[in-house]
């Protein structure tokens, strides 16, 4: 084992005043800290962090070589995002050996989708690993709503946009609460299966939740055909209220 | 609108060092708090609180009148709760039309399931309310888990123990990556559904999350037929990892 650590660090959906305590004390403190972006953008975990590290702070992007170039069903997408996370992993490892300890800053919770879990596959048996939890995209999504999500005994189904669109109206027809992440490019295809589903008329869509430009507006009345990639499409259970 | 304004605040799953910063402050500015608890018990809200608050802030805790000594399915549930809720609000309307601010400290995040939602459907026609998002106890039983709920495209789905067990098994055999809540009382049932659903062995049985006692097992060696309320099980996605 390493005797430095990797904390995994999720900085919830956006905005830095629902930082964890937690979260925010180990970014104050870190001497390195590194973060996925695409290539030529500062990115949204990076945004998130601002003012908030050490000025002093050693910082190392890590630029996916892909994002949408390559669909995910070709072979090469998960070969050259392979590649790329075993160079990361190799960099956070050389700094990690010499007892430095790195803050990789995660959008939401680490452990729920994201990318920080392709570098903790790689690392966790050979390095000290620390996750801190975070408040979730979709929590940021449904506050925005200004409604519950869930109540009583109602199911929740979490799906990603990037489903086929058969998939999609199956679990959403059979589900009280939905989730839908990953919209983005996908924003037909998921209107369209929330629609089959016969869900439209309850469905939300939440642009950049918890942020400046938070947007709310009624799925059916969206006439854009993409949405940021962060974007949540959102229908709230409907269950006992006594 | 009242002068006052309600804050829903989430606590996220129960170590303190979990909260976020906006929680965090706004508990030790409030001069009202108001929580639920079982009669008799110091209450979970509160305990997550405890040292956090000022030493002079007003307490009211909401002590439900009924838990589990009447089933869900008796009419009598719903009319006891909803009365007690009714009371609860118009004590609180009092505060806040007085233009005094009453933080309600909420465990977990207040708009997924739990029992701030019940108080919100009251009041939010009449008072001003601002609900402040947190980290999920499933987050916390994940975290606790050591390895990510879902990746790539998986489907998540949250289910109740109070479910009907033929509901349950339907549902957990669908769903790449599983969380259930409410154990409690229905630790055989949630196991025997898991069970049917061919899931018994990636199952994982969480206890006290994030707190000093968390309890991590494997469901399948779990021989209790009780676990506490707040106990989780967790069933790991294995979607794309490049």
């Amino acid at each position: 084992m390493t005797a430095g650590t990797l904390y995994g660090v999720g900085l919830g959906p956006g905005d830095p005043d629902l930082l964890s305590l937690r979260a925010h004390r180990l970014l104050g403190a870190t001497a390195h800290v590194a973060y996925f972006r695409k290539a030529g953008r500062l990115g949204q975990a990076r945004r998130i962090a601002e003012g908030l590290l050490d000025p002093q702070a050693c910082e190392f992007a890590m630029e996916y070589p892909v994002t949408t170039e390559i669909p995910l069903s070709d072979p090469r997408y998960n070969e050259i995002l392979g590649a790329f996370y075993t160079e990361c992993t190799t960099h956070l490892l050389g700094l990690l050996r010499t007892g430095q300890d790195v803050v990789v800053l995660c959008e939401g919770d680490p452990f729920f989708y994201g990318s920080f879990m392709h570098l903790h596959s790689r690392l966790k048996d050979q390095a000290q690993v620390q996750v801190v939890p975070a408040i979730t995209g979709m929590s940021g999504a449904w506050t925005a709503t200004g409604s519950p999500i869930t109540w009583g005994d109602d199911i929740l189904t979490v799906l990603m946009g990037t489903l086929p669109e058969d998939t999609l109206a199956d679990y959403m027809a059979r589900s009280d609460a939905l989730v839908v992440m990953k919209i983005g490019r996908n924003l037909e295809k998921v209107r369209s299966a929330i629609d089959r589903a016969g869900r439209l008329g309850s469905a939300w869509l939440v642009e950049h939740a918890t942020m400046p430009n938070e947007k709310v507006s009624r799925l059916s009345e969206v006439d854009d055909t993409t949405s940021p990639y962060f974007s949540i499409v959102i229908v709230h259970g409907q269950g006992r209220r006594p």
